[in-house]
Formats: C-alpha cells, structure tokens, sequence
C-alpha cells in the first residue's frame, strides 16, 4: 500500500478479475532500517474504507505481538511473514485469537519447522492456519528464490491445513509469476497470492515481480483452465 | 535396466499409456564405485532388441566420449546426466554426432550455466539438444531435490530448446511424482521423464522414486487433462 | 540450564579455563512447541546467584519484547538467537536499552543483511552489538551447519562491531568443535562461543555438539597458541 | 598461465616464499565455451622449461582422459577440478597410472560422496591422491563460494588421505584469502593452494580472487606462525 488511490484501482480490478482476499501492507517488514517501512495506521483507514466498500475481506501482515489488539476489529486474516515463521512468540500470541493466520514458509525453513511453527498456533486454541509456500534461499540466482512445488503434495499428505503459492515472491519475476500460478493449481495449491500493481514500474518496493493488470487478466483466464483440469474451481 | 523380462514388461506397459521413449541404462552413474554400475553391453542387445519389437526410440546414459562409437548405431538418442552437465569434453564430441542429446541440469548448476553448457554441443554442429530439470541440491531434506520448476518459463524465454521435467529424480520420492507431472505440464515443460518399475519396491536403485504401472496410469490419466487445459496435446 | 548442579559445575570449571562470560537458556527457542522449552524464571534465580558468586556476566536469549524488562536487572548481554536475527521489533526494542547485544547471524541470513539487523540495534541509540556467526543452512549433511568463516574477514572490513564464532552450532558435531575454534581465532574472530556440559551424552538438548571438560580445556590450551601466534591475547 | 614472462615471474616469486608446486592451467575449463580456454600445448611447453629451470614438481588439471597420455611425461600431479568431481570414466583412468592426483571437492559435493570419488582412483591401484576443499555453493553473495573448513576436520578423521584448502577459489575475493589460509592451517589442512599474479588487476581469468607478490609474501610470513602454533612446520 503506497497511496489511497493506487489502493483502490488494485483492489476493484482483481476483485472483478476474480480475487478474494485483499491484502494491504500497513507495517511493511523491511531488511534495512532506511527503507521504506509502510504507512502505518494511516493506511489502515484506507484499507478498512475500501474493505468495506468491496465487501472484501482484508489480509495484513503482522509483525509485532503489541500490533495485534489495534488491529484486530478490522484485519479478517493475520499474515506472518517469511522472516517471522519462527517468531514463536508471536504464533503463541495469535494462536489465543480466533482470528485466521497466514503463515508463511521461511525461506530457508524445513517443511519440517513449517508445519511446526503452524502447531505453535493450533495448540494455543487457534484452529485457522493456512500455509503459504513462497519460495526458499537457494544458490540459483535467475530467480530471486526457488519456488518449491514439491512441498504442496508433501504438506497435503500430512496436514488438513490450506497450503496458498505466492508465486511473486517465489520467483521474484514478473514474467515467470503466471506460469507458476498455473503450475501452482496443478500441483494442488489451495489457492494462490500475487502482486498486482497498476504500475508495475513506478511501484516503491518489489515492483519487478508485480503484474499488470493485463497480465493478471491473462493469468486469471488461463488459471480457470488448469483449475477446471484438476476437478475444482476458483469459485 | 536389470533383467530382459522387467525391461520389456516396463516397455511394453508405458508405451500403451503414451510413452513415446524407451530409455534404460546401460552404464549406470553411481557415487558409490562399489555400487550396481549397470549390466553394460549385455543390456545394450536386449534393449535395441526390444526397441526394434516396440518400435520406440531409444535414449541411454553416455559417460565416457569412448562409448560414443558402439553406441552410435542403436541409440536414439544420448542423456547427459547430472554429474556430467561440466563434462565439456564429452559435450564436445556428442556435439560431432547428429545424435540428439538430453542434457540434464546439473543439481547445483546455475540456469544460465546449463544453457551454456547446451552451446558445448550446439557449437560443434549439433542443434538437436533437450534440456531437462531434474531438482537441485537445496538445504530441504523432506524431498531428495527441490524440483525448480520456475526455471522452465526463464529457460523457455531464453532458448528455443525444448525443455522436459523429472519429477523422479526431481523429489525422490514416487508420492509426489504424479502432482509434479502435472505442475510441470502446467508451467510449460514440453514433455516429462518418469522412472516406472513393474514393482518399485524390489528395484535394485532409485525404487523409491519409481512410479508403478497402476500409479503411471492414473498420472497419465490426469496429466491429459493439464496439457489440453494448458492448449497442447500429448501427441 | 537444566539443573542448579550442573550449572555450578559448569560455570566453574570454564571459568577457570579461560571463559570469561556465563551463558545460561532460561527460555529457550524450540522448533517443536513439544520440546523442552527451558526452565523459565526459576533458571533465571539460579543463574543470577551463580554470576554473583562466580563475578561472571551473564549472556542470556531473548525471544519477546515483553521479557526485557524483568530481565534487564541481571542480565548483562542479550543474545538474539538465529530464528529472531529478523525480528525487528524485537531488535528496535532492545536498541532501546544499553544492554548489550549478541546478534547470531541467521541460518541463512546473507551477510549484508545481518550487519543491516545490526544496524536496527544501533540506529535506536544502542552501540553495543556483538556479532556471532554460527553456522549456516547448506545442502551438506555431514555438518548440522557449514560454518562460514570467511565471513568473518569480510564482516571485519566492514564493520567495527566484535565478531565471535559459535563453533558448536555451527558444526553440529563436538569432534570438530576445537579445529573450528582455532581455525576461527586464525581468521581474526574476537572470540568464540563454545557448548560444554559434564557430560555431554546426557545432555537435554544438543548434546552432541558439546564439549565435555577434558575437551574444552584441551582445546584452549591450543587456542592459546593460536591466539598467540595471531599477535593477540586471550586475556 | 597466460604467458611465459608472467609465468616465470609468478614461478620464481613464490618459490622464493614458500612454494613448493608449480601449477600451470593448460586446458582451462571454462563455464562458456565462448572465453579463454586456456593456450593448449604451447603452454606445456613453457611450463615444463621453467619446470626444470626451478625444480618445482608440475601440477596441471586435466579434463578429458585422452590427454593423459601426452601429459604422463611432464606432469607431476594431475588435478581433477570441481566440475569433474564425479567424472567416474576420467577418475578409473587416473586410477591406472602412478602419479598423484589432485581431487577438488566438487562444489555442491556431499563430503561423503568427495571421498567415494577419491576410491574411483584408488581402488583402480594408484593410491597418490591428494583432496582439495575449494568452496561449496550456497545463498550467500558475499562470496563467490563458501569454504567450508569445518570439511578438514571431518575428513581427516575418516581418511588418511592430504587435504588441502583453496582459498582463491573458496572464497572468490583476494581480500579474504589470507585469513583464510591461515584459518585452514588451524584447521589441520596439510597445505594450501593460492592464487599469485603479477598484477591482479590484468588478469583474463579469476583476476578478482589472486593475490599480488606482495599480499602474498605477507600472508606466508604469517602462516609461518599459525602452522608452528600447530606443532607443524612448512618446510
């Protein structure tokens, strides 16, 4: 989330397009201290107004258990993100709300830890965990992380929990992000996250791996396909 | 390749469900000097023996420039394997033949490093060179590699060489074989490798990995239904 | 800290050869929720009586924002462990506090943006970071870790902050704890972090990985030499 | 080796400080078949005058089993680079002759498979093999590789077999090289490999990681004292 406006075009476009979650950065998690950290609880108004305007039910990431009261009258889903899977004292502290967690895989984690870090929550009474494989720290550099599909059967045979692909941070090209959306359907993803941006290039931070709108189109029409292929549907 | 009888029984098997190359191993590649190395020429007769009954082309694992000459006549076409991806002498005289060559990605080989590897044989007048994802070497253990599948788009930008996935060796583990097959069809492969075995529990190497007859249907099954979603076609 | 008694033994027998700080895990961070958690607050009793008695400072882990402030009257360093090295709101908090910090480097953190962890510790008014590098996830398996020395020199060029190295985590295996600790001193750490426990065998946690006495005092009896033959002092 | 001046020079220099092998790249692998690919049998030439003018045994890397037996005469030690690790067929061949041969880890090798590639030469009958950790293939771009010197130990634990470190190459930066020698002397390798030039800055292949004359003197003064701090000495 950079501004209101921005805001607004994304989340009708994909809504029209299909999507069901809208996702909103407010406090963004950022490797160095000088970058660009979010809009805080000004964003947080932006996002409740156009939430309620979309009928849409609003994702934000959480990174800080002190957060979590604030924010829970308007956020429908928790998402904890790559760096934070083995905060655990933050999953203790959401797994006491009913809220839904997003829990993302860390980039360097086991399916091992992933799948444990999730019990953190469930055990605390917080039954509503979903996964989210995002991609792993691997030597190749043509991706900005490897997407690991693999993991989706590995972690449906041993979990009852949804397992989302975020193919945009996985690979971290914008160009490779559809074919890994459909890639992601077949190997029997629950559901998929992506970046849609209406701007791609000015976009303040990992605007290389958003879509366009087109491209999310585009993706979107073909992702139906690959879906109705598997015996499911986006609906 | 271990015995006459499991070679033809696999053959005949999965050329009735669509499979369009033959493909055992005469020398086998093993880590270990003390391990099965293969049965050597005396499986090379009973493979273009059944090659001729099958009519099925055939594809064999070439390690050593020396070979290339007995095997000229038989083989259909030669595969590069993991190890030998940076053997560029070998890729050098398989590129003097006309012979297509299969060339494995190295399991910890950059993309861009595989693609050079292709201009070894392509450079000496070779032009018919496949590629094929077969995992990397990744921290992760729950999968014996992790299957980069988001190579194929970056590879399929870059190249006009057609690119094949093996999910057998790709996870090592035969459970996730079926759902990889399809992911790879879905982010754009043009084709899959999968290791078969009438009775994958009693195979000499990479049993586990191997898919059983009844597994290998139902995968082949399913995986028309992603190529025709996907607006291609398995013949 | 697993009991009073082998806290004693163990505080007094490293002290007398040579070790100059007392860690003890009062909570300690577990990858499954199931696992021993550590002691809590009574560790922290027995603890805080042995540093008085011992005139050693003690160097413990923090996992919650919310346990700084208890802590801080006994505790004279606070260790970040390697899951929390991304957990800013954690390292902002104690940026706050002029409390020293050891920041362990995470399990697969990219150098640079370990010093940029550092930096969210120092940019809150707090100068006192150590940095430790214990080991990072590689594809190896003979090592729990493959400890990267080579960034010690390179963190040096950069950085004024003291480097330590954890040889312990970083190898996974006491049998190549000691060439790790000397080979550390070579590449110019200011000082290492080593696991000893009375008797390894039993230990509740990483046992393997721990010095017994004879070991330990082995090992410094060589570091000395080491040290020495680098121009510098342990004392 | 680039030309007969700058090989004289370099050979010459780090006899005088401490070398004891001369090591000249004949046929260079290279990544790209496009680059230098070394100068071929003129450079045999030249290498093996200056060779005899200063007594330095000839250690030269050999790539295709073919030139064996024009460089048997000449060579004093064959090394088996890292991308031919688990060239098997070329391993057998230098299995049959006598002379030593030098084994680089492979740079994504098991430690355990690095050590089945040295029995491919030994159980063939030549027991003169010499190992060579040069770094291993991890996330980190810090460096262009990552030494991993807590190998040593393990090794020589298992193996009666010499281990040497390659720091040029391990770490891929000259600044880090000397830390590194020194580091591997404490970590028990038996020798180093390092890469000296008259002039970094001009050189056409891995200029950035080679060590001027005088960095070079430097760091053996100080080896000097790190190996006697061992117990051992390089003479």
């Amino acid at each position: 989330v950079e501004d209101q406006n921005q805001l607004r075009l994304a989340g009708e476009f994909t809504q029209k397009n299909g999507a069901r979650l809208l996702r909103g950065g407010i406090f963004k998690m950022r490797t160095d201290p000088a970058s660009f950290q979010g809009l805080g609880l000004q964003a947080l108004e932006w996002i409740s107004s156009l939430k309620k305007e979309l009928s849409m039910p609003l994702v934000t990431e959480i990174t800080d258990a002190r957060h979590i009261e604030p924010l829970l009258p308007v956020v429908d889903m928790f998402q904890v993100g790559t760096r934070n899977m083995y905060n655990y004292a933050l999953l203790k502290e959401l797994g006491k709300t009913k809220t839904p967690v997003l829990l993302k895989r860390g980039f360097s984690a086991l399916a091992e830890e992933w799948l444990l870090a999730a019990e953190y929550v469930l055990k605390e009474g917080n039954p509503n965990v979903v996964l989210c494989e995002r991609g792993i720290r691997t030597f190749e550099k043509a991706t900005r992380n490897t997407l690991d599909l693999g993991i989706v059967p590995w972690v449906k045979a041993r979990s009852d929990l949804p397992v989302l692909v975020d193919p945009s941070h996985g690979t971290g090209v914008s160009a490779l992000v559809p074919a890994m959306c459909w890639a992601a359907a077949a190997a029997g993803a629950d559901g998929i996250m992506v970046e849609v941006h209406p701007d791609p290039a000015k976009a303040k931070s990992d605007g290389y791996q958003a879509l366009s709108f087109e491209a999310f189109g585009q993706m979107m029409a073909q992702l139906r396909q690959v879906v109705k292929a598997m015996g499911r549907s986006l609906d």
